[in-house]
């Protein structure tokens, strides 16, 4: 027996009064959800808390059983991870933007224009070439798509509790990055980012990339914004803790460096973007060949539908959830259903109406040789809020896949 | 008002192929049970936690209100308090078995041919009479039913923290005991029990019983077998936390030991076997006596369907089923049912499929003169997840139950 979790970002959404008070699920033609949820059983799942809006983090480390509240460290080391970056314990990590600011450090254009990713690439390289005035601190800074960077601090003396520079509106000023406990670790943390940030803006202003930027009438990237300081997660693995093999396809950095910490494999997809013309296809073909060989578990991630959310687009949210559908589809089409556990559900909500992830609970359907199939035949919130699973938390729902392939050992005698 | 829990060890399961995809409950004819279901209120419940199989030990004490997570401390107590042996605080106990070896100490069966209680008893006697060279520890040894036995040491530089002499499966070797941390007492423990398990094997090896055994051509008791080490669990008695008297009647011991530490009365039934040829209406008949009597809580058990789907004897499993409700049947016509709570759940789902204890949740009626009666009509995995309770949890219904009759205290002002 194997499992393959599907989890489209912020799929699950409120009801919208242009859709007639129905949710872009509830709308969509989606015959590879229903079949899901009419051949297996549904419920709803309140990923972290009922009411508490998941982060991208959060939410993909409760789906993979982790309970945030005990293990998350902050955004900065899970995205450093995902992108490839060598993290150690005790690396206090960033996520940071390439940004716009004027003479007095306001922020004009915090993508600074969406930097294309070879300037970014040549401006980073610049970057790292950096002197601190502790040498016993070494610093990894890389670029990554477009405006987004990593940065990873290493030394002896570092702490995680500093708060960022980045804030997080255009028309306000950058922020001192400051120690957010008493310790000398962390006022010496926040020292030494300051200094790095400061350093990195001097060279970002007199760069010639810049120069050229302002000549083709861009926004120049003279500045570095920081946020999201963490260490790595220290996490059992899902090989310690259920004797698995596990893939994850993604494209999401972040979602890559959660499945990482989880000791997950990470498959790379070509024409996978993370993007609603991502290559659907190509990922179901992945996800398929990851089943067939020694897997036990595939967890595929789609981050399309959260885009579309974020951009307010339901109608473009309707068709990228019937693009998910044409790609389970063929991932039914192609595993043995007789021996495979497939649940589908999303992340967190994502209103196309607030524009942000929310807490309301998301739709989950799992199919599978012994569920106890219930009467709900659509996938969508409201009809599967009637289903045999109730409404239970992400956390609980790995356990509830591994005890369908036997991989739960008892607890007790 | 009074209340009463009936358990049905392994009652719940999944879906069977052979059964048209219904589960042997689903099958049944069990109009008592229904009429507990119809009359009352309904939900699913995770026994301990969604996903997770619970074991006998454990999945009891979550229903008599206690979180294994905190409270647990291994079989062994609980099995050896349930045979009626004297155990302290403090004790370490083993579950044991007498089994058969080579002079390799290779397992050639762990239960030495089912031995008759007759040969164990003679066997456990020469056993006790053995002398340990630490005199600060003293052991009980004592044969239980066919090839199980407890054993309980008792010492001031005792620990639990050691492991298993019982590989579990037969063609492996017998293993041995270690400490399981770096403390003198768990050192000290698992080399004693090394010490009295050599001992053991080697007045085994030459007993007569054994020597009569092999002329018989049965296999030769030569060796315990021991796992399991648990202390006696520290709780608060039923008694204390609501102030009522509560019985418990059941046989297996492992669920007597764990309704002894909760402080509960133990009934012996006469006729009451664990098996499925127990006598159904003679536990009924106990059950409805004990609630007659200044009890305001008797726990019902039954051994038998669990033993069904062990064996994957799912047509068995509906016949058991239907005895159950027949003992049922009893109990309404015997009970005044206007001042009487009566709750039907398991202990655990058991697959007749796997043939092992699985982390899907169990149903759970309850009737009674004031429930909020819903809309379910058949007491069942599926009907029950419709029901008014929705989804709750093992350690939830003891509260609920002892709130119906009023001996929950208020918490707060």
């Amino acid at each position: 027996m194997k499992a393959m979790l599907i989890v489209a970002d912020g799929m699950a959404d409120r009801p919208i009064k242009e859709l007639g008070w129905k949710t872009p699920l509830e709308v969509a033609r989606k015959s590879s959800m229903d079949f899901i949820a009419e051949s297996g059983v549904c419920g709803i799942m309140d990923i972290v808390s009922p009411g508490i809006p998941p982060g991208s983090d959060t939410g993909n480390m409760a789906l993979l059983g982790y309970d945030p509240y005990r293990y998350y460290t902050g955004r900065g080391a899970l995205e450093a991870l995902g992108w490839g970056l060598e993290v150690r314990e005790g690396d206090v990590c960033f996520r940071c933007n390439f940004a716009t600011v004027d003479d007095d450090l306001t922020v004009l254009d915090r993508r600074a224009g969406r930097i294309s990713n070879d300037d970014a690439s040549k401006l980073a390289e610049s970057l790292q070439k950096v002197k601190l005035s502790d040498s016993s601190v070494k610093f990894l800074f890389q670029n990554t798509i477009q405006h987004r960077a990593a940065l990873v601090l290493r030394g002896p003396k570092l702490s995680a509790s500093v708060s960022n520079s980045d804030p997080k509106k255009v028309g306000e000023k950058v922020l001192e990055v400051k120690p957010l406990n008493n310790t000398a670790e962390a006022s010496f943390t926040a020292k030494i980012v300051n200094e790095l940030l400061q350093k990195f803006h001097r060279i970002l202003k007199n760069h010639k990339v810049n120069h050229e930027r302002v000549k083709r009438g861009l926004p120049p990237a003279n500045i570095i914004l920081c946020r999201g300081a963490g260490n790595i997660p220290n996490l059992p693995t899902l090989s310690e803790i259920y004797n698995i093999n596990a893939t994850c396809i993604a494209v999401t950095s972040i979602i890559r460096g959660v499945c990482k910490v989880a000791g997950m494999r990470l498959t790379t997809v070509e024409g996978a973007t993370g993007t609603p013309q991502t290559d659907y296809l190509a990922k179901a073909k992945a996800a398929v060949e990851a089943l067939k060989g020694d897997n036990h578990f595939v967890f595929l991630h789609v981050k399309a539908p959260d885009v579309t959310s974020h951009d307010g687009d339901f109608q473009q949210k309707i068709k990228v959830i019937e693009n998910i559908d044409s790609m389970i589809a063929y991932i039914i089409d192609h595993v043995d259903m007789s021996e495979t556990y497939i649940a589908i559900t999303a992340d967190h909500t994502t209103s196309c109406v607030t524009r942000n992830h929310e807490g309301d609970p998301v739709p989950i359907a799992i199919t599978g040789p012994f569920v106890r199939k219930d009467d709900v035949k659509r996938y969508d919130e409201r009809s599967c809020s009637k289903g045999g699973l109730g409404r239970i938390r992400g956390v609980d729902l790995m356990p509830m896949l591994m005890n369908f392939i036997g991989k739960v050992e008892k607890f007790g005698a």
